[in-house]
């Protein structure tokens, strides 16, 4: 009585999936009457893989899996948010198969749209490995924490960047520097932006968003900014104001709207979040009743990708997959995104100015009026008339005073880079 | 559509789940269509109690509740290894109700004879309150990590003895004066043995253990070992040493069967479970392929305790709630202990011992007899002819040779007191 799978995709996360399969057949009987590999797609037959595909079929266009008799689901492994991938989802939901996917791409753009199709066919839809693989997150809070009403979701969910700010820290080494060690490692693309820019950030928070706070996913609205500007100075301070720099995803519940942000930010060392290095993900959910839950494990790479597809097989096979995003796909609303001038935040900036009388009192000036409460300031060493650091963390204000203080700062002639700002979580 | 439910027992946790059905009433009918309690028994009808339960049906015993045609889930919030709460659960059971409970007691005990009884039944037996309530850790190991091979899971799983360790680390008290704090603040009972020494731990560890390797609870077997002897003097020399003091709960699957074991550990400071402070809980899970995957979040009370109950009582509404353990009852097989002679740890000392020539030569001479491998010593101060304390720390060694060790030690008549032992987790 096991299910029988139709892969899409042999890369690394396919190979894991069918190693997986293969090596921990007993475990996954026992659980759900077992797994068979019906059929494989991928681009290249002949390539080298180190996994047995006997008595598997091999089918050239993956479109062919959503027809095949012999497939109860299909699991897409190929990526990219629309394309074959989308295609491939359409066309197994519509031929009542189930669909299980690692595709954050395609869920955080088309997930209503694939889930609304699914349910009306009553066919499963999963895609526990499209957010932090080797944890249970979105399981963790569509079910675990299904009793609750979530706050807030706070995460670190693009290893790559995690790799880069932890060696940055370490080593004390600019970003450029590390960035080109971990491309030469194979930890980060030879294109890094959609890694360092927040890209992939965005889109498992848009995902996780919409599973926390029944809406839908919503990838575009999402503020993001990466981490290229963060320095190893900014580094250096950060760890001599007792925090740590990490590429956060954030996601709350207002009184405006849903907030949703993608953005590098100081966390105190004793946050658990700061305490989440290298690789490895994380995320923080407030909710009521429950209080504080954290989830903690690696996010990418072959066995975390491979336990998440698998466990979605799993829950297939068991007939316990339920609704995508938890509830009915036609309630998952637009979600109202909060205006970014109106967050809260404390902040740090990294000033370059000209060491020379008045500076500052410029600067506090313009705080002055904007209102914004100074917490600390630091001028690293004395150059008179030259260039020098400063740095500067103010109390809790508003962004938008924030902005205009910045842009104002940038004007000073006495200010020689645009001024670089970070935020500070409480 | 709403599914029905009768609640044995309104103590904190009862009160809690009659909270959260009404107050997250709205998130809870997208999830599953509502939940609507039918009939409560509790004690003492008059006692006050900050909820509404008009319309609510008050039943004197608590068994009537298995046997209410407008019941189809009974609650049981009662406690106790047997009495009344397994009468209930066998009796509900057999009338084709589902059961849901926190009764970590029972299921620690009778965990695989009630699975039996539900399996047959084809009713939900369901007990993610019975660990870590605020922490979806059951269903995270038993569905989110269910492709995967589980090799160990260690936690954090008893919030008073995590409150007490973290207040005597940050206040450097004694450990009586912070357990009479503990118990005046409501944090410990009065009789405060079921956490300080160990056994609420062991029983959590056993349900763990039985979900991740497939076992049958079984708490009987677990070595443990409480907190009690733990002084204000270990915990300083653990912090100089890197370390944090915590009760854990370990269970792994080694060859020579399932290791079980309860006791105070030091947890190196850059170890995540070192993080977990106050009445925090934690679990580790290591396993094949997902990589280590760890959970933290509010382990009891009101909130978190009432977020786990109601997430089953929302699983059983969905039809998603599956077998107990995740595998068939039958196939639970009682556990092969490891003897705990075998196991590998490296150890901490803590001795008192005559300041005077020769004790450092008799107890390097026992340890070489035995080939323990020291890594560290220290004497606190110098005090001639008196007791003075020494720390010593081995690499890993076989716990029978420190048994032995510690023998010979303490029966040196320059060792004035017994030695006091804590193993160090790598």
């Amino acid at each position: 009585m096991a299910i029988r799978i139709g892969i899409a995709g042999l890369g690394t996360v396919g190979q894991g999936v069918i190693k997986a399969v293969q090596s921990n057949g007993q475990i996954i009987s026992q659980r759900c009457g077992g797994i068979t590999v019906t059929a494989v797609s991928a681009r290249d037959k002949n390539k080298k893989r180190g996994i047995a595909l006997g008595g598997v079929k091999w089918v050239d266009n993956p479109l062919e899996l959503a027809a095949d008799p012999a497939v109860d689901v299909v699991v897409e492994l190929i990526g990219g948010a629309s394309g074959v991938a989308k295609e491939l989802a359409l066309a197994a939901i519509k031929n009542g198969k189930h669909f299980v996917t690692a595709n954050k791409a395609m869920i955080a753009s088309s997930g209503k749209e694939l889930a609304a199709a699914a349910e009306e066919k009553g066919v499963a839809l999963c895609f526990e490995a499209a957010v932090a693989g080797g944890i249970p997150v979105i399981k963790g809070i569509k079910e675990g924490l299904a009793a609750n009403e979530i706050r807030s979701v706070k995460g670190i969910l693009n290893g790559t960047c995690n790799y880069i700010l932890t060696q940055m820290e370490e080593s004390g080494r600019a970003f450029a520097e590390v960035l080109a060690e971990a491309q030469a490692k194979g930890y980060a693309e030879a294109d890094p932006g959609f890694d360092v820019d927040g890209t992939d950030t965005a889109q498992k928070l848009a995902i996780l968003a919409a599973i926390a706070f029944g809406a839908e996913p919503d990838f575009e609205s999402i503020y993001t900014e990466g981490i290229r500007g963060i320095t190893a100075e900014d580094i250096e301070y950060a760890c001599g104001l007792g925090y740590r720099i990490k590429l956060i995803g954030a996601a709350a519940k207002t009184s405006k709207g849903i907030e949703q942000k993608v953005y590098p930010a100081m966390i105190p060392v004793g946050d658990i979040l700061a305490a989440v290095n290298d690789v490895y993900n994380a995320v923080t959910v407030e909710s009521l009743p429950a209080g504080r839950t954290f989830f903690n494990g690696r996010g990418a790479g072959e066995g975390p990708t491979a336990s998440a597809v698998v466990a979605d097989i799993i829950d297939v096979a068991c007939n316990r997959a339920g609704k995508p995003f938890g509830v009915a796909a036609a309630s998952l609303a637009k979600p109202v995104a909060a205006p970014m001038d109106e967050i809260k935040s404390s902040y740090y900036l990294r000033l370059a100015v000209l060491d020379k009388p008045g500076v500052m009192a410029d600067i506090a000036g313009i705080f002055r009026d904007e209102k914004i409460s100074m917490r600390s300031l630091l001028q690293q060493g004395r150059k008179p008339e030259s260039a020098v650091q400063v740095v500067i963390t103010t109390h809790e204000t508003a962004e938008k005073s924030m902005k205009s203080a910045l842009a104002r700062i940038g004007a000073l002639p006495t200010v020689t880079e645009p001024p670089h700002m970070i935020r500070i979580e409480q």
